[in-house]
């Protein structure tokens, strides 16, 4: 792992050696704020873009170099990453935003963002020998880890709060995973899991928490640039929870500037939801986060209290970009006209990044010359619920051609 | 489309212009026994291993020369195919069938198989001017046209019957489709389909009816096949419905064989509901296939009146294959399996192959040394509700270690 040079702290500055160090800064004993950093000049020496042209692995281990596993080590083999990147051409004309792609990580192996996270925190666990995994969870996350340990034979502990929607708790217990039910919130199921795999030795894949995730999540800023053709974006949307996704893409982006493949860092616009938005609230304000208690249909991003609310801000501020918040309707809306115009069928956090991009455009923060790029992060099967709420009614008939001619003229 | 030769009825065997006849052959009058013949020769001049290899267009449509379409029509853009095949190594062994393989369709945009039937009517549609299409279907077909006609901005008019689960008819219904829920069984809701395309002059997407949709489905076995290096299988296990997946698995194996990519014919086995098993009825006793009232919880096979039984047989009376039935507990228990030891998580009908692959290996029907390829063909997450059946109960608890503590002591 000599592509790794250190683990650096965000608040006091000082390298630690990863080896050595899992979680928390020893130095200032703050947790969540360990940044991964590499030896670019090695990296450079073994990446680069004509080597990556050739690989036909399509998968965020194309990127093996800039990632930090040991070469050798064994990797989940569920095809992670490489997801669709549409360039919309006729919503875009509709929209005013003419160079706009959709980035379709619902299409990860157990359908959101968060697997390129699990990916690397199970590759992680097995190289460091661990039998248990462990993660908290608003249900993506969740169901990504326990898909990706059953696929290796990890075993996966998951604390979920008790009003996650009932298809991700569907799949993360069909997946073998033992699951705790928390009767509190999403915070205090964290704050459970952190305890419990202190106390059991459990290896623990929670956002900011684990510094490895976040280079997890940076490969989707990998495979957008490169399915750019190497061109940045000059603006990215996407949604905001915990601060983790937003914070990751800034991490690709950034790598790929250091290695020299991409000119700019591309504006990173976080969308949350209005009923939860303590990390656009500081962003705003320059003040700290402030902990509130979450008001949303979009349940990925009900994020009270943000874990990764520092690198998030990082992201933000680095790249000149902005805040927005979207209410339950907005988010909704953004989900019909995605579906309706693109195929692509994203879940309430999944695409109120786009629905951030639908205000901005109303507000004429977005120039029409720019190159656009959504992230939507999870599919929109995730839950039912929410897109039936978005979607018209069926019609109901008896099966005669009667019935169908009858409504075929209602219609028109 | 120089590449298709005819389009030639399995019934009567006379070759028809595929310019001139869409869906019913004009000597004999019957539906949906239609088989689109091929240039072989002039297919192997442009179409190589070598080429192959070089082609980064990881989709269906890098067979494009193997398939019924023009090359210069517009095709949709969602990125349907080139699903993962994972090798089961752990799984094999505990199973006895060291040479296991999983083809993972529910990877596909809108999570089953059926997109590559979709993509392929979608583009026909577009190629034949047509602003509408149409289809009936038990959740799977419908969903996928919707989508795939949303991402063109083609109007799509789909038949459910009122039992479809409610996540495959809240996916269609967000992709803006207008949607038909008949008080009646899947089979009516065909029927009038059919009638309605035909009063209406909509473009048909329906199983067997239109012979290019089989096209779409024999890219899986194109896949299979490039996926292995280019050695055929020796066996494939499918769940059957309609028995359209299975026939187009047949066509693309066929393919190969006759372009000498491949040596052999897999055997093919397909795998129906106990409760619903017309098919295999006619398979086991040489009868005409009977229609059933279907009762199976996997809806996307309970199909009482199949309408590709005759590419279904051939299929397997061709490959010396076989056929299983499997009851609905081995289904949803095949489910968990599969989930728990791979990281796979399929839909009921989408896991009724391996329920085949696990009564075949208990009657010893497979032997160790075979390549055994099984076809995974839909998401899980289309079908909570029967996900939640298969799977062990959560464990709820207040929020505190010592509950934790206890829980985790008593699991021991």
């Amino acid at each position: 792992m000599d592509q790794v040079s250190c683990l650096r702290c965000m608040i006091c500055g000082k390298d630690h050696d990863p080896r050595k160090v899992l979680y928390v800064c020893p130095s200032c004993g703050v947790e969540g704020i360990l940044d991964v950093v590499y030896d670019y000049p090695l990296i450079a020496r073994r990446l680069t873009k004509e080597r990556l042209s050739a690989n036909r692995d399509m998968s965020i281990w194309r990127y093996l170099d800039l990632l930090p596993v040991l070469r050798q080590a064994p990797r989940p083999p569920l095809k992670v990453g490489w997801t669709p990147l549409y360039k919309a051409e006729k919503l875009g004309q509709e929209l005013g935003c003419p160079h706009l792609y959709f980035k379709d990580d619902g299409r990860n192996p157990t359908a959101s963002f968060k697997d390129r996270a699990s990916a690397v925190g199970v590759a992680k666990a097995m190289e460091l020998g661990h039998q248990v995994i462990t993660c908290a969870s608003t249900g993506n996350a969740a169901s990504s880890l326990a898909g990706i340990s059953a696929s290796v034979g990890l075993r996966s502990i998951i604390f979920v709060p008790h009003n996650a929607p009932q298809a991700k708790v569907a799949q993360l217990l069909t997946y073998g995973a033992q699951v705790f039910l928390v009767q509190g919130t999403y915070d205090q199921a964290f704050d459970l899991c952190l305890e419990a795999s202190s106390q059991f030795g459990w290896y623990s894949r929670n956002t900011a928490y684990n510094p490895y995730l976040s280079e997890g999540k940076k490969t989707a800023a990998l495979e957008i640039c490169e399915q750019l053709g190497w061109r940045a974006p000059d603006t990215v949307f996407v949604s905001v929870g915990d601060g983790c996704i937003i914070g990751g893409l800034w991490k690709g982006f950034h790598d790929l500037l250091q290695l020299g493949f991409i000119d700019k860092m591309p504006r990173l616009v976080g969308v949350q939801a209005e009923g939860c938005q303590p990390i656009r609230r500081a962003f705003e304000t320059g003040q700290p986060v402030q902990t509130v208690l979450p008001r949303t249909i979009a349940d990925s991003i009900a994020v009270g209290h943000p874990r990764d609310a520092l690198k998030a801000l990082r992201a933000v501020r680095d790249s000149r970009g902005f805040m927005v918040a979207v209410d339950d309707g907005q988010i909704l809306e953004a989900m019909g006209i995605l579906a309706r115009k693109t195929g692509v069928f994203g879940e309430p956090a999944g695409v109120t990044g786009f629905a951030g991009l639908l205000k901005a455009l109303s507000q004429d923060r977005v120039g029409v010359d720019e190159r656009v790029v959504v992230v939507i992060t999870g599919s929109g099967l995730k839950d039912v619920q929410a897109a039936l709420k978005a979607a018209a009614q069926p019609t109901h008939i008896e099966p005669t051609m009667a019935a169908v001619v009858r409504e075929i003229r209602r219609a028109k």
